[in-house]
C-alpha cells in the first residue's frame, strides 16, 4: 500500500498515511485539531483547509465558494490523500486548545452555592460536615498492627481486616489476589505498620492498596465534569477536602463532531469508538498531569476519580458502545455504572485507583444533572426549586426533597458559541459583556480584557437584549433596517449588526451578529424557557410558585440576569430567586468524590427523578412556538419587560 | 555459558541446561518426575538415578552404597551437570503419575456418609435439599427481557438487573466493565434472550458472564481436594448436582518435597514459589481437561471451582508466599481467601469463572478439615462427634452443633506409603488387604487385583495387626526372631518379614516390612491416637462419651476397623460408632460448590472451631510415648484387644 506524508501548517505536524486516507482523520491522528461539527459528513463546512502542495481528491460541496476553491480551499472531511501533501489550516478552522481561564471568578461563584447551605460567613469550610459526611471514595488508613505471637496466630489478612473492622464500619470487605500475594512481605518489611486504602465499590468496601509505613497523609482525588464541549477536572485533597486546582480543556471529541449525536454516529465507524474514547481519556490524563505537576503530587497518590457527564459522555469514557442511544426507543447501555479501576479506562493515576461515574436518570438526563441536583441540594430543599442547566442539551430539574422531575431540551450549542457566525466558547478573546448606548455604539468586555475574537453565550444574551432594548431588533428577532447606522448593514442578502470592526478585533473579519444568529439564539432560549414552563405546568405550577432558581451551564462565566429575562431565556420573576452556580455538575462530582453518603443520595435522586419526555408533548411544541419571540408571544408573562418598553 | 544436553531414560525426555545445573531440577524441567521427599537436601535418598554416560559432579552421601556407586548410582539432588549426560531413572525412583483407580468403592463409601443424614434408601439424591440449599457458586439464569419501548426506556444494564432482582434475592450486585461493554450488542443480537451467570463473591453477587440465548442448561463446576500428596477433582453438574466423574493424580509438587515443610523451604528458592504453583495448577488443569473431555463438556461451561486444601496448599495454589507458615509464630497470609477469578490462578476453564477456597481455622488446620467437618455434618450434629482425618498431617475434630475443637498431629506420611521401605500410595499394585494364617503365610489383595508392587496404608494396618496377632511382632513392635520361618530374616542388621517374594511381585525385590517400618507406623498411629485422646481429655471426655467417629484420609481406599483398633490407631469402642467417609474434604468441597449457604456454614465453622496446639502440651507428649506400643502401654484402654490375647 502506497503511503504519503501529510504536513499540516502552521503547526508543522506531519503524519504518514495510506493512499486514499481521509484528510480530517489524518489531522486528528497527528494531533492537529480542526473544527468539525457534523462528524465528517460534509455538512457543517467548518473543517476548511487550504491544500498548498500535492494531489488530492475532494467531493464537491456548496460549503466552499468559487473564490475559496481557486485559493485551494477544501473541506478536510471530504478530501482524500493521493500524494504527499502540504496543508494549511486557517485560523478559523483551528480548534483552540488553550486553556479556559483558570477562572477565579468562576470559583467564587461556585462558592456562592454553599453560602446558601452552610455558613461561609462564619469561616466554615465550603464543604461542611453539615452538608455531607466526609467519606471519600478512597480513604487511606494508617494501621499499626499487633505483630503475631504464639498466642495470637491469626493470619495476616484476618489480622489486617480485624484491625480495620475494629476501627471502621465496613461490613462487607474484599480485596484482590494481588494484594493477598504481597501482604505477607509488606507487613513484615514494614514492621506491621502499613497504610491501606479502602475504596467504596458500591455496597462493598475494597482493600484497594496496601503500602508500607504511613502514607495516609497523602491522598488525592479528581472530580471531573465531562461535558460534550468542555472537560473540567478539579484536584481535591481527599483528607482535607481542600480544592487544590481546577483545569478545563475542550473535549477533544469535538474533532469528531460538535454534538452528542454526530459523535454517536462517528462511534460506528471503524475504530470510531476507540478514537472517541481515547480523545476524552487524553483530555483527562492531561488535566490530571497538569494538576498533579503543579501541586507536586505523585500520580500514584491519586486514588479516586469521580465523573459527572451526560450518558453518552460516560459511555464513551468507558468505551461502551453508545449506538443505541440514538435509535428508537433511545436506550443507553447503563445509567448506573459499577465502580471500576481507573486503569480499565486508561486513566493514568495509581494503577489500582477507583473510577466512579455518577448515575444518570435516563438516556437524556445524565449523571451531570444528578450531580447538579446534588450540588444545589434540591434533595435537601423544602422550598420548590428549579435548576436550569444550559448546555448543548439544556436540562431542567424541578422539585424539592419530596419529589423531583426533569426534562431535556435540544437547546443546541448556540449559548456555547457554536453554530453562530462569530460565536466562540467562553475563552480568552470572547466578548462576555455588551452594553449598547443611544447612538447604537456597543461597549464590550472580553474575558481576558484583550482584543475580541468572537462572542460567547453570555455576550450574546447581553447583545441581543441590548439590541432589543435599543430597537435594533424587534420582538420577532428581525433587525430594523430602517435605522441609519454604519453598524447595521446587509451582507450576502442578510442583515447584520457589527459589534467590532476588524481593525479593533483579534481577527481578520468584522465581529458581527446576523439575523440567522439571532434566530439561532432565539431557538435556544425558546427551547429552554418552554421546557421549564411545561415542566412546571405538568405539576400545575407557575414560575411564581418556584422559590429558588439555579442557573448552571457552559454559556459563559458570567450572565446578566436582567438581560436573560429580557430576551425570555429566564422567567420574569423576583430576581432574588435566581442564583448562579456555574458548573454545578463539577461541584456535585466533587461532593460525591468526598462522600459516599452523597453518592447514595445521587443514586436515590437518579432513581426517584421523573423524566418527562417533551418531544412527544404537543403542549411543549405550542409553548416552544410561542417562545420564539423576544421575550415571548405573550408579553403578560414578562411584566417587567412589558413595563420597560 | 556452556550448555549440555541431559537425556533421561527410559522416558527418553531431554533438556539442555547450563554447566553446573542441578540434575534433579533438570529432570523436573523436562517433565521427568523423580521421587524426592526432602526438597533436594540429600537427606531422603529417594532420588537415586544411574548416570550411564558423561561427566558429572556429585556430593558424597551415605544414601548410596558402595555397590550402587560402582553401578553409577547418584542422588540426583546432589549431582550437577558437567557434560552431556545420559541418565537412567530406575523404577523405584520414578514417580508414578498414573491415575489412582477411579474408585467406585470409594464413591460408594462417600455415599455412606449421606446415608446418615439423608435417606438414600428412599431413593433421594445423595446431596439433598434437606441437607443444604442448592445455590451453587455460579448459577446460570436464562432471561427473556422485555425489549425497551418508548414507555420503558430503562437502560440495558438496569433492565437486566431489574429482571434478575425480580426473580432472585440479590441485594448487592456488581459486574465488570467488560460485561457492560458487550451488553448492548449481546442483548440486541440475541433478541433480549440471554443467559447470565451469577456468581457468589462473598457477600456480593457478581454478574460474571452474559451469553446470548439459552445456555442455562449447561453449567458445571469442579470440586477439588488439594492434598499434599494427592490432588483429586470431581466434575459436578451445577444444575442437577450430579457427580459426573472423579479423577485423582499425585500432586506434582512431590517432586520438590514430600511434605509441606520441605515445600515451604523450596518456595524460598529462585522461582521456587512459581514452580510449586505451576505444579499444582498443572495437576488441576489436567484433571479438568480429562474430566471435561470424557463428558464432552466444553471448558467454557465450567464456571466455578471450589478448593479444599491445607493452608500451605492453598497458598501455593494462589501463588501466595507460604514462608511465614514455618517461622515462629507460624502465621499464614490468609485463612479466609477472597473469591477470585480462576484465570488469576492460571486455571483453564471459562476465563471469567470463579475460584473459591474453603476457609481454614489456622495455619495448621486448613480448609480441608473445615470441608470435612461440613461433609460429616458435625455442625448439624446433636451427638458428640469425632473426625479423624489421617494424612501427612493427621487432623482431629471433636464437637457437635454447639462447639468444635480441633488439633493437628504430625503423623508423617507412613499411612500414605511414604517413609516406609516398601510403602506406596493406594494405587495400582498396592497391597491393601492382608491376612496371615497359622503357618505365618500371608494372603494378600492388591487394589487392582494384579501382582503387588508395594504396600499402602490400609495394607500396613492389616499387616501389622495380623503380625501382632500371630506373634510375629510383639507389643513393642519388635519382630520375634525366634520364629523359624523363611519369611522372617535379617537383612543389613535389621529384622524383616517378607510379605511377597520378588518372583511373585511386580518388582525386582522382595516386598518386606522391616522393624524400622513398624517403628514408623507405630509413631504415626501413636501421634494420631494420642492427639485424639488428649483432645477429648481437654474437654473432660473419654472416647466412650463420643457417639460417632468418622475416619477420613489418604491411607487407602479401604480400612479394617478391627485391625486399626488392634494396632491402637483407633480407640477400642463400639464398632458401630465408626463410619468411613473416605475423602471427606472432597465431599465438603462439593457441597460448598453447590451451596453458598454451606460456604457460610464453613466460614462459621472456621471461625468458631477452637484450635488446640498440642506441640506445647506436656500431656500430649506423655500420651504419645504411651501410645508407642501395640495397641498401647495401658492395655486397659483396649479391652477387646486384651481379651483376644
Amino acid at each position: 500500500m502506497e503511503k504519503f506524508k501529510v504536513v499540516f501548517k502552521p503547526a508543522g505536524k506531519s503524519v504518514e498515511v495510506k493512499k486514499g486516507a481521509g484528510l480530517l482523520s489524518a489531522a486528528v491522528s497527528c494531533g492537529v485539531y480542526i473544527n468539525s461539527s457534523c462528524g465528517g459528513e460534509g455538512v457543517c463546512g467548518r473543517c476548511k483547509v487550504i491544500i498548498k502542495k500535492g494531489k488530492f481528491r475532494t467531493e464537491p460541496t456548496g460549503r466552499i465558494s468559487y473564490k475559496e476553491r481557486k485559493k485551494g480551499y477544501v473541506l478536510a472531511c471530504l478530501t482524500t490523500v493521493e500524494d504527499n501533501l502540504e496543508v494549511f489550516v486557517p485560523r478559523e478552522s483551528r480548534l483552540d486548545l488553550s486553556k479556559i481561564k483558570k477562572g477565579e471568578a468562576r470559583l467564587h461563584r461556585l462558592k456562592g452555592i454553599y453560602s446558601e447551605t452552610v455558613e461561609v460567613d462564619r469561616g466554615k469550610p465550603i464543604i461542611s460536615e453539615e452538608v455531607f459526611k466526609h467519606s471519600p471514595i478512597a480513604t487511606k488508613v494508617y494501621l499499626e498492627l499487633p505483630p503475631p505471637t504464639l498466642e495470637d496466630t491469626v493470619s495476616d489478612y484476618e489480622r489486617l481486616t480485624r484491625d480495620i473492622k475494629k476501627k471502621y464500619d465496613v461490613p462487607i470487605m474484599q480485596t484482590g489476589l494481588r494484594n493477598i500475594r504481597k501482604l505477607g512481605s509488606v507487613l513484615r518489611h514494614s514492621d506491621w505498620k502499613v497504610t491501606v486504602t479502602l475504596g467504596k465499590r458500591n455496597e462493598t468496601t475494597e482493600l484497594v492498596i496496601i503500602e508500607p509505613g504511613d502514607s495516609s497523609g497523602e491522598n488525592y482525588g479528581i472530580a471531573f465534569d465531562i461535558g460534550t464541549t468542555t472537560v473540567t477536572g478539579q484536584l481535591i485533597n481527599l483528607n482535607t477536602k481542600e480544592i487544590l486546582g481546577t483545569k478545563a480543556t475542550y473535549n477533544k471529541q469535538i474533532a469528531f463532531g460538535d454534538d452528542v449525536i454526530t459523535r454517536i454516529v462517528f462511534a460506528r465507524e471503524e475504530s470510531g469508538l476507540e478514537r472517541l474514547h481515547h480523545a476524552v481519556i487524553d483530555n483527562m490524563n492531561s488535566i490530571i498531569q497538569e494538576l498533579t505537576e503543579e501541586h507536586n503530587i505523585p500520580l500514584d497518590q491519586v486514588t479516586g476519580i469521580m465523573c459527572a457527564g451526560n450518558t453518552t459522555m460516560i459511555h464513551l469514557l468507558l468505551r461502551v458502545d453508545p449506538t443505541h442511544i440514538r435509535r428508537e426507543p433511545y436506550v443507553s447501555t447503563a445509567n448506573f455504572v459499577p465502580v471500576v479501576r481507573s486503569a480499565e479506562a486508561g486513566i493514568k493515576v495509581h494503577p489500582r485507583a477507583l473510577l466512579a461515574c455518577i448515575p444518570g436518570v435516563s438516556t437524556y438526563v445524565g449523571g451531570d444533572i444528578v450531580a447538579g441536583s446534588v450540588a444545589c441540594g434540591i434533595n435537601n430543599e423544602k422550598r420548590l426549586t428549579l435548576l436550569i442547566d444550559v448546555g448543548t442539551n439544556g436540562e431542567i430539574v424541578l422539585g424539592n426533597k419530596e419529589w423531583m422531575a426533569c426534562c431535556s431540551a435540544s437547546a443546541g450549542p448556540a449559548f456555547e458559541g457554536s453554530g453562530v457566525s462569530c460565536g466562540m466558547r467562553a475563552v480568552k478573546g470572547a466578548i462576555e459583556k455588551v452594553e449598547i448606548n443611544g447612538r447604537l455604539e456597543p461597549k464590550i468586555k472580553t474575558i481576558d480584557g484583550g482584543k475580541p475574537m468572537g462572542i460567547c453565550g453570555s455576550g450574546y444574551i447581553d447583545l441581543i437584549s441590548e439590541m432589543f432594548k435599543r430597537g435594533i431588533v424587534n420582538r420577532d428577532g428581525k433587525i430594523n433596517q430602517d435605522l441609519k447606522n454604519k453598524r447595521i448593514r446587509k451582507s450576502e442578502r442578510e442583515l447584520e449588526y457589527v459589534v467590532v470592526f476588524k481593525n479593533k478585533a483579534r481577527s481578520n473579519y468584522d465581529i458581527v451578529i446576523k439575523e440567522s444568529d439571532i434566530e439561532n439564539i432565539k431557538r435556544s432560549k425558546g427551547a429552554i424557557f418552554s421546557a421549564a414552563s411545561i415542566l412546571a405546568k405538568k405539576f400545575d405550577l407557575t414560575f411564581d410558585d418556584i422559590e429558588r432558581i439555579y442557573i448552571a451551564g457552559g454559556f459563559g462565566t458570567y450572565i446578566n440576569i436582567e438581560n436573560a429575562v429580557t430576551i425570555g431565556l429566564l422567567p420574569d420573576v423576583d430576581r432574588k430567586k435566581f442564583k448562579f452556580v456555574g458548573n454545578s455538575s463539577l461541584i456535585g462530582a466533587r461532593e460525591i468524590l468526598l462522600s459516599y453518603d452523597t453518592m447514595k443520595k445521587a443514586e436515590e435522586i437518579a432513581r426517584k427523578m421523573t423524566y418527562i419526555e417533551l418531544s412527544k408533548d404537543p403542549a411543549y411544541m405550542d409553548e416552544y412556538m410561542s417562545s420564539l419571540f423576544f421575550p415571548h408571544t405573550n408579553l403578560e408573562k414578562f411584566p417587567s419587560v412589558k413595563k420597560a418598553r
